[in-house]
């Protein structure tokens, strides 16, 4: 293990984090809140060690998979540590575990909380909190791969680690200039956002922060019931964005070079559309039977929670948690769907989602015809072994931290519904979840113990779950 | 499609429950119950089609894994129909959908019942309710093989499809032997753990009972509560009968013929015993401690109930939905382990479970040296790509139709722990869940659409998933 690239690496995260930190500082400064010098200490805390890290360049910049995965995991884990210090320096979240909790679940774009009260918090904090979510979205370590100096062949094993669903793209050749495109997509699609929210009238500060949150499919909101005192106009805009942001980016790249053929005929991309219509029809239709509500109330809130359960942005119009078990369910299957891979949402991932089903479909064909070998297409390619098998891995790994975080939150004694949806909204970066841990309800009466087990599936969940296995295995860190 | 073959697998299968149904009948007539009327015409019902199909032997005898999977999945069907009859022709269960969830309860060893009060029933009918899940644990067909003159090299399709677990032994050359064998031993546990329960106090009738439900590892009790006013002698002695029933069968196999360093290091059987204790004594700390029981109570009670639900059993010494969280979800975790492949247990069965662990590690080599070909091992051998390739597409098809049927049963509008519960009872073959389906509880509050979607999830995991998946399917009935 070259430890001495990994040391670089995290300094470096560590010094972006402090300049990123004095936003929220010149917040406090003009709206007259007394945390300066809380922001002082925590960008302290962050740039020193950042600079004395980041200073000397390793000699030896030799960077394998294994110090990718190592990088990425621990860069994630600094940044949080850091990014906690604000809110617990300034006595904002008195526990240190529960601002961790809420900072990882920030950069990971969960959007699960520990506040029962979001509006008490200073405006400088929100917004930290909402910025959180952008950073964290598109990925921190992508960032820096637009700005440091480094060669390509190696920076791609940072962003393989990184950047969310099962293939990065090889949209173009040179990783720096994907990075540039990719947060300009971004950024863009966050500012047209904000602009729509304005017109709604939202003042500059809520448009932004509620703009992060959707960006980064994140999730906090800004007010105590999320997005149910919003205007219809507002939930709408909200809506359409957040399924915006859970499209694959390859897909507005194509756009963006005006190759509208190969945007359109994205599978993953038509597949994302089509389960999120049929969710939208089958909750639509059961809220107004067995739901007893009206037509307008049931199209809206059903659009709107389908469109942020199904990216895992995790914002509630209303409180699905008090719905038909029938729509709760869809919800529950949507958490696991996720949205499509190379955007900023979470969950299995759409394209996954399909190979699985064209697998079962090949399968059903092969146990009929035993010599015949049918394959599996995704967009009219065959979907070699390697991926299928590499595939099925991460869904067996998913599985076996799912299923072992269940039983570690269980000794909470909370009910089944609670742990399981708990483990599912921060596994699949969503954020709330059912019954205690509900849209109207927090994750803050989890004790320490199962809080640090769920910021571990959140970290877990972002990373594709293997960086942070990997991190558990002694044989990782053996010369 | 060779539909005449198929024809003539079912009509056998009709006239061998014909058969069997004779035991009942005899057992009507000896307690002088009202119901002979009704038996015979049960036994019309089967014997004359049975006959008429049967009768012709087909010319073209063309055997193929088609016709291995759709004769498999109609037998299983057929034969639940028929063996519904008695419950409903005897108005002893008034629903027709109630009774042929019973029986299909019974068939597949579930044991989820739709009775809230067993004990009204008749001892002839509670028999035969028993009598199912001892025909049903070890094959229907596979007792057909032991019987029909028929050529080997088609027989195995058939015993691939319906034998439980992922490999059908390759103990024998011969497969009728193997057949005979197979049931010699089943038969041969089966009467020790009458004479065990004889000796205990229990009368011939329930000796029987008993010991039907435990090597069927199906779950039908006869008293309305289960097991929990038994004695600790007889549910010592039922504890080691579903762990015994729950090993695979090669392993008796190894004893029969001395081969004991064979028998002990099978890996399965290993991991089996393993995985029991760990679990035991996870439940039986948090009985005393979380749950306030006693220490003796606690340790009868962990042991009784972590063997019943990981061999899929079922039978309930006590009310376990009562219990402690953590207790409850360990339980969860052994409902979908199940038993080992090769006995008559459900579930994902222990070898798949090690077989995905052993992949996790060899990804996570893998990832870390990329260019090293890291190969999982079971028993020694390395798993092929195959081999995991094929227990891969089995979870994702069971992982489909486990989210399916949520979603279906989601209709009636019960809580998200009562149907999570019911389809994880119902297609892992275990019989009680948690809440509404608990173990104090019965099915018979869901809708009919409900019960044959858990009809459906019953034979599915009863039948390795794949032959029911591929009745559905339209290309399996074209020419």
């Amino acid at each position: 293990m070259n430890y001495s690239v990994i040391r670089w690496l995290v300094g470096w995260v560590l010094c972006i984090e402090a300049a990123f930190l004095l936003i929220p500082l010149a917040l406090c400064l003009g709206y007259g809140e007394p945390y300066a010098v809380d922001y002082l200490i925590a960008i302290a805390i962050a740039a020193v060690p950042g600079v004395l890290m980041a200073r000397r360049r390793p000699k030896n910049m030799a960077f394998y998979a294994r110090e990718g995965f190592v990088a990425t995991a621990l860069s994630w884990i600094v940044l949080s540590l850091a990014g906690a210090m604000p809110f617990y320096i300034s006595r904002c979240v008195p526990r240190f575990v529960d601002a961790l909790f809420e900072v990882i679940s920030g950069f990971t774009t969960t959007g699960a909380s520990i506040l029962s009260d979001v509006e008490a918090m200073p405006r400088s904090l929100l917004f930290w909190r909402s910025f959180t979510h952008w950073l964290g979205g598109m990925g921190v370590l992508v960032f820096l791969l637009a700005l440091l100096p480094m060669t390509g062949g190696q920076s791609i094993l940072i962003m393989r680690a990184e950047s969310p669903g099962p293939s990065v793209g090889k949209l173009m050749p040179r990783l720096r200039r994907t990075a540039v495109t990719l947060y300009g997509i971004y950024l863009g699609m966050t500012l047209l956002e904000v602009v729509f929210l304005l017109f709604g009238g939202l003042d500059l500060f809520s448009a932004f922060c509620v703009s992060f949150g959707t960006a980064g499919t994140g999730g906090f909101g800004i007010l105590n019931d999320s997005f149910a005192s919003y205007s219809a106009y507002i939930q709408i805009v909200v809506t359409v964005f957040m399924f915006a942001f859970g499209v694959n980016f390859n897909f507005y790249f194509f756009l963006l070079i005006r190759k509208l053929r190969a945007a359109f005929s994205m599978e993953e991309v038509r597949g994302y559309l089509f389960i999120f219509l049929a969710a939208f029809a089958l909750v639509a239709v059961n809220l107004m039977t067995q739901g007893g509500m009206d037509p307008g109330g049931a199209l809206l809130h059903a659009a709107f929670q389908c469109s942020s359960i199904m990216t895992t942005t995790g914002f509630s119009s209303v409180d699905f948690d008090l719905w038909p078990t029938f729509s709760k369910t869809v919800l529950i299957c949507l958490m696991f769907v996720g949205a499509c891979a190379g955007s900023t949402g979470g969950g299995i991932k759409v394209s996954r989602i399909l190979m699985y089903f064209k697998n079962i479909g090949a399968e059903l064909k092969r146990l009929i015809h035993p010599r015949s070998v049918p394959v599996a297409r995704l967009d009219g390619k065959a979907l070699d072994k390697a991926m299928v098998g590499s595939v099925n891995m991460w869904l067996l790994a998913y599985i076996a931290v799912f299923f072992g975080s269940m039983l570690l939150v269980s000794f909470d004694n909370f009910d089944f519904t609670t742990n399981f949806s708990a483990v599912a909204a921060t596994l699949n970066n969503i954020g709330p979840g059912l019954n205690l841990v509900g849209p109207s309800r927090n994750f803050g009466d989890y004790s320490a113990f199962s809080k640090l087990v769920l910021m571990f599936d959140m970290l877990a969940g972002r990373l594709k779950i293997f960086p942070m296995l990997l991190l558990l295995r002694p044989a990782t860190w053996r010369k």
